[in-house]
């Protein structure tokens, strides 16, 4: 789909369809999601796929939010806290590329990234928080391009979830995405649009505005 | 452009053309940038967009990385750390267009953010950064689709870029993107795509792999 069409049809969907998605639909939305960009590229991500009886015992970390058994599936992402998981065979790629002049450049990538891992716990979790919500949003459209409804979802008990699927404590659960076709006449599509605050609102050309908390309601 | 072309085209490009963004094109890509979905739809996000000679202020707070000068503009997108800034409009039009029953379920939802605005340090920053960064994806696929390629930095002083560009405390700038219609042979589309890992790597089907890090260097 035009990616336009996608940002103004996309929505946020808690009514599902009872269709399954194949496990080749799956594999493609995930070809797009692995293409996103993130921190020095060290790809901090891991997609657990919860599906059919599975979704109970995620539903049972989530707070009872019933959508999740309703969807044809929920993909926990998961962050690593540790950023050298992967840097050595991103930053050899890096120099074999091109994109890094020579060994010492090389180096000195490893040893930035080697920096990160040793800072601090909130530091390593917003690093990794971010490149994930990247990866989460790709997969979010990637999913709706291929007519599959997904919903966000931040609200779970991180240590009952990494406790329930046997999660290491070093990756960090980011966020749920719930995945289904959506039900016919799905609520959540018929209804008008949630508010989203005016362009003008939250663009700041040149300056910004430290009253831009916007106006009072009135929309 | 169709989503599946521009995950594979989207490049992180650092060699721009010395073409400027019309501010039309701009107001298209926020256009579809707020409409991204948050956390409670709270939509904690500005977006600062630095160009011409303001651009040497941000590169100073970036460590004098050249591409930041050489970009038609770069968006600093800028995380509220107070949940609760949109919160009021936000929940009435919840209210009003029936994703909410009843004034009781809207009251639960305003306690829920006063709860979260009352959070921690760590866990608004984290809550915000999230948000944010579904955001700053969306706005790197608007800007391609629209031919303006786009490089997310996260090197940066955020205190420096604070106090530069008169940003209250209270705003988290979580990423910067860079922005600006790729130079001719630009280097960072010519060369070979960087690696990426896997999907059968990344995808974990119904059960997590705890020896997930990955294969040894050998892609």
């Amino acid at each position: 789909m035009e990616f336009t069409d996608l940002t103004r049809t996309r929505r946020s969907v808690h009514q599902y369809a009872d269709t399954d998605i194949d496990d080749e639909t799956l594999v493609a939305v995930f070809e797009d999601v692995r293409r996103t960009p993130s921190s020095f590229n060290l790809q901090p991500w891991e997609f657990l796929v919860v599906r059919g009886d599975d979704l109970e015992r995620l539903r049972s970390v989530a707070y009872g939010q019933e959508h999740v058994t309703d969807a044809a599936a929920a993909v926990v992402v998961l962050g690593t806290l540790d950023p050298s998981d992967h840097a050595e065979r991103v930053t050899t790629d890096l120099l074999e590329k091109g994109y890094l002049p020579d060994e010492a450049a090389a180096e000195a990538r490893l040893d930035t990234v080697d920096g990160l891992a040793d800072a601090d716990d909130e530091t390593r979790r917003v690093w990794t928080v971010q490149s994930c919500s990247l990866a989460a949003m790709t997969l979010m459209y990637a999913a709706w391009d291929r007519g599959i409804a997904s919903c966000p979802m931040g609200g779970f008990d991180a240590d009952a979830l990494r406790s329930e699927f046997g999660v290491p404590d070093d990756y960090d659960p980011v966020l749920l995405v719930t995945l289904g076709y959506p039900a016919a006449d799905a609520a959540d599509i018929e209804r008008d649009r949630k508010f989203r605050r005016d362009t003008e609102e939250v663009v700041h050309l040149d300056e910004f505005d430290p009253a831009a908390r916007g106006p009072p309601a009135d929309d």
